[in-house]
């Protein structure tokens, strides 16, 4: 085999591997509530939604490439992982150690190289320690709340979580975007409206 | 409202809209064979494959960006359209009037300029007419190849293509990376020593 067939090998053997995102599912729901959303279809989500919503960044012309390929790679680790829900903080706390792991064993599939360079961007995804992370992180973070404006119906009360605890994990968009960040609060208004969130 | 406000309800109208392409289904299975595999989530893989295997492309250095674009749309118009079988010919007839016109309305939900962009984007990928275009095209004829070696079972042999029509359909793979094609034929041939595709 030569070297360039065994580095298409390697990253066909990746490739063929995240297959198993389309088996991780969500809390939130396709639009026709038919059942829940997975974590590739998400992926594919945020990722338009980033190069739709680049321009209002407020750190200005970012690399929007880097902010695409982290919001496409930033749930690999839930194929070992899980997906923890945004709300769950006992399962949150066990969530960073088992993330790591994930991302070495995926991300070590690839080509030396390759792989180091995936990690990294997952890292600095996780850490929003660029401009482009941050944005990234806050996509990430605005797609769940107008899917579930559109798609979620009012649950048990014990259930669901509060519009203040929603603010706050929301919080970070306005970091990146202002104009965003007053789209979120007002989705999480008419969303608590709604019954999706208790309103305290 | 603002004029940043007015693109902000646009820009997130389309991107509601587009949760229906999660609801539009493939021939194509999921890993487990659990159920059939969704537009968005092989938009997201496709995306995933083209960034992982662009060293590949025989044009040399490509603009990834541009590639990904294209895959992260190039489906949007079976939200109108519906997925036609690749080896339908009867319905492969009628397709493109059906796509240009979801096309024009779901492109023309979004603010003018970035309509037109999408609407560029999309066409040059359907008409395989610059480098990114061939090679996003490839990427997106390749990867029901693999997912197919790895969910597929046989099925009755009245319904499946042979390796000949496969092999014409795939051919275009060719033009963007010969290593690819490479790829490409070998997965047809263990495909088709599965029972995948007819050996005629």
């Amino acid at each position: 085999m030569s070297p360039n067939e065994s580095r298409i090998t390697q990253q066909l053997d990746f490739l063929n591997e995240v297959e198993k995102l389309k088996l991780v599912f969500r809390r939130n729901r396709v639009v026709d509530r038919s059942r829940f959303e997975n974590s590739a279809e998400h992926s594919w989500h945020i990722a338009l939604m980033a190069i739709v919503l680049a321009e209002h960044a407020d750190a200005g012309s970012l690399d929007v490439l880097r902010i695409v390929k982290m919001l496409l790679i930033h749930d690999l680790v839930e194929i070992d992982a899980g997906d923890t829900w945004a709300y769950d903080t006992q399962a949150q706390k066990k969530q960073p150690d088992n993330e790591e792991s994930a991302a070495a064993r995926l991300f070590g599939m690839l080509p030396a190289e390759q792989g180091a360079e995936f990690l990294d961007l997952w890292r600095e995804f996780e850490a929003r320690s660029t401009p482009e992370a941050a944005f990234a992180a806050s996509i990430d973070a605005l797609q769940p709340l107008t899917n579930h404006l559109i798609s979620g119906e009012p649950e048990d009360p014990s259930l669901i979580p509060t519009k203040t605890a929603v603010l706050a994990r929301k919080q970070h968009i306005a970091a990146a975007s202002a104009a965003l960040w007053a789209q979120a609060q007002s989705t999480i208004e008419t969303s608590t409206e709604k019954g999706l969130y208790r309103n305290e």
